[in-house]
């Protein structure tokens, strides 16, 4: 059966892969995408929202592939000038990239919502499909370490490049951020929701600390996919796999199914892996790893079909 | 007898101009400038300070000496990427400048006075004689015109480029801004005050405005210098004719010299007015205009000159 309505639930560069594929699949009526924004934080009073961004921007194609994230093509004068001012400029901000901070500071101050922000600036670079911040209100991840307490994300993740020693993780705010009401209706409506294959516990975790999220999508009888960020017992890219052993985690995609649980029904793998059955989930393997846009295109288009035969 | 510490007030541009000469000539312990901040705004978050940095970049040899203001070969990355995500950008930000904003910015939400902004900014740009802030304390000129009603200040000046017929100006704040310690100091200790070649009515008026501030100045037995921004009858550059005009006063020197009063004691115009003498004030013409840096030191060099006659 055709699937009529995708909602994506993801966070930065992994997730933004599947995004873009989706989005070359899907005309803009048909894929809703919701964003992780606890790794959002302020710095120099600018509102930095690096999920957000990264989805926009991959979207928008305006992003700097090489890195995932960022526009491509940016400057740096304004962080080599911070750096002459003596600044320890640790967190990248191109030149470009900046007027999104500002222009999304400003309008936070002036009382706009994060998703009427977020829809501004998508509707600007000519983002057609629907991109939502999973909250209007602050949850913000922090990081318990070994070496150096709790660290605020960015910390963890940009300045100490996700190298200390995880102990735990915090979602500080979700407790009472609510669920914003496009987001409900996106996931009321969906005939299908794909959790992207982005870091569990540092990126969809957040979403799902939102109270009332997991029964949002867990109460929904469609297709409630989850695609593995692990391939062959590692992850791509980032610290997914580093943090499964951190938290004694088995560093294989079965783990990312158990983390899930009850909140998906099915399971996508890479093909790499072996074969993975796993109580009450219909699985697949799929070539999961995505180094090119046609690679994108092809995930999303198989994996669109695969959800199709789901609900037949 | 020689001048052993000199007290600059200033605005933005023309006052930088003669900033220039008197740094040139003096070391950084004998000469003090004190700026205005009544132009300073809040733009995109940020805390633009205009005067500052134009007497900032000027003295640290950074300015756009072309424009007087900004900084020589800046680019406008940010400011290109905001007017495409819709924004009217009518305030030129370059991306090297907004370091300087950013920093500020962050400063001050992090609980810094503008006194210690202002060193912070001027020691990484290796400016070593003192500027500091006419006050901590929040102060803004509005500008009352015909045409719009009230205005903010870089609303009269930048956006509508000072065109509106202005009917009157406020300085709020002011009531309640405190006089920095530094700047009662620096004032007590000088041997000589000058008063730059800055508008007197929307550059050196706010910083008289301040509570205490003219008696600070007017109780000091010392040559208390101002030199004429207003050449043949007009201004080198800016509204200063254009506003006196508006405000009903003849658009000539003597009536910067009237304006100021019993402030001042001396009075240094230029050359190509008539000879200029006023009851109670000192009076000597100069090449006032300064379109090389050559003319700013000879300037600086010749009032320095006239002022220590002026105490013999």
């Amino acid at each position: 059966m055709a699937i009529d309505k995708v909602v994506l639930l993801v966070g930065g560069v992994g997730g933004a892969k599947l995004a873009y594929g989706l989005k070359e699949l899907l005309p803009p009526e048909k894929l809703t995408i919701i964003v992780n924004t606890a790794d959002d934080f302020w710095l120099y009073g600018l509102r930095i929202c690096p999920d957000l961004d990264t989805i926009t921007y991959t979207l928008g194609e305006r992003v700097n592939k090489k890195m995932g994230w960022g526009i491509a093509n940016d400057t740096q004068q304004m962080l080599g000038a911070l750096a002459e001012l003596g600044e320890d400029t640790w967190f990248r901000l191109g030149d470009i990239d900046l007027a999104t901070h500002l222009l999304r500071t400003k309008m936070l101050r002036d009382g706009a919502t994060l998703t009427e922000v977020t829809e501004r600036i998508r509707d600007a670079l000519d983002v057609q499909h629907e991109i939502l911040p999973m909250s209007n209100d602050p949850v913000a991840t922090v990081v318990e370490t070994a070496e150096h307490g709790r660290l605020d994300f960015q910390d963890y993740f940009v300045r100490y490049r996700w190298q200390p020693q995880v102990q735990a993780l915090h979602y500080t705010g979700a407790d009472e951020a609510k669920i914003p009401p496009r987001v409900r209706e996106a996931l009321s409506a969906a005939d299908a929701i794909i959790v992207g294959p982005s870091n569990p516990w540092l990126s969809i975790a957040p979403i799902l600390s939102l109270p009332g999220m997991r029964n949002c999508i867990k109460e929904r009888d469609v297709p409630r996919v989850a695609v593995s960020p692990i391939v062959d017992g590692t992850a791509i890219k980032g610290p997914t796999a580093k943090i499964m052993h951190e938290l004694g985690v088995p560093q294989r995609a079965q783990s990312v199914a158990d983390y899930y649980g009850d909140l998906i029904n099915a399971f996508a793998y890479d093909e790499q892996d072996a074969p993975l059955t796993v109580d009450g989930l219909r699985t697949q393997p799929f070539q999961t790893v995505m180094r090119s846009d046609r690679d994108k295109m092809v995930l999303a288009e198989r994996l669109v079909r695969w959800i199709e035969t789901l609900v037949d």
